[in-house]
């Protein structure tokens, strides 16, 4: 598969299957995440890999939907706002941008494993925060739902246009 | 490739050869780029494709680097922070997040193409901001070298273990 086929490949899924995905695989997809990059290859990442029902029903109290309980695993991308670099010249804070660089690797990883994934951030983050006990500074970036799809069901991407998107200065 | 061996592949080149970057490659670089994935589906984000020799000497002064001179082209991710999701409950802006997602593709896609490129966060996005001539509330967050290599030479990749990294809740 090229990178184009695994970027048109990757959606949203919303509709899980129980079966649980098996470890060979989460130490696959653990892996790629270790491998990405951060600013200054400070990696001010820890990621909560979660398969414990009672630790997922309380993940599902922080993003209330039905498809999200049909996910056999969640995995809690978290940033470290201490140990992310922050640009000299300004301050601007990178923990954002690395902890969503690891993110973009795990859901097309996921892919290439046959997996499905759906990026949650519209979850409340404090109680996240609580119910994983994260130290002061550590903030939950992305809740990751991952297993396999129940149904063969595919969205359509709907995208911008290249010229709404692309600015040449030739 | 399989994805992992394509996030193996990935390092930051800063050694480039001035052989420039075919047409149809750009194309299929920011097809992906394209299909790339956003809070929301907001797509806050404008990339200025630069081969332009004039322009591409005023990055550089963004970023004084010799290495970076070697690159034949840049493209300046930018992410438009009025157009952003916002998550509601907290306010937290998204912007950081999917101009990486976006240059994470970007990144991996080079690859996939026989190109390196490389993140470049630490140079001044004030001046950058003034040569793009970019509206009030766009950001340039990353510019990204792209090309092929001078060399054949790969750095190590050096990253934290899977103990630092992941914390298993089973």
């Amino acid at each position: 598969m090229t990178f184009r086929d695994l970027a048109e490949a990757r959606f949203s899924l919303r509709n899980y299957d129980s079966r649980p995905v098996e470890q060979e695989k989460i130490d696959c997809l653990l892996e790629c995440v270790r491998l990405a990059p951060s600013a200054v290859n400070f990696q001010p990442c820890v990621f909560y890999v979660v398969t414990d029902q009672v630790l997922l029903a309380q993940l599902q109290d922080c993003y209330n939907r039905d498809w999200f309980k049909t996910a056999p695993m969640c995995i809690v991308a978290c940033g470290n706002h201490q140990q992310a670099w922050h640009r000299k010249l300004d301050g601007k804070d990178h923990t954002d941008i690395d902890v969503a660089i690891a993110v973009d690797h795990l859901t097309l990883a996921a892919v290439d494993m046959g997996l499905g994934s759906c990026w949650i951030c519209n979850f409340d983050a404090q109680k996240c925060a609580q119910v994983l006990d994260l130290p002061e500074g550590v903030e939950p970036i992305a809740m990751v739902a991952i297993g396999y799809a129940a149904t063969d069901e595919k969205p359509l991407k709907k995208r911008k246009s290249h010229d709404e998107l692309f600015v040449y200065k030739k």
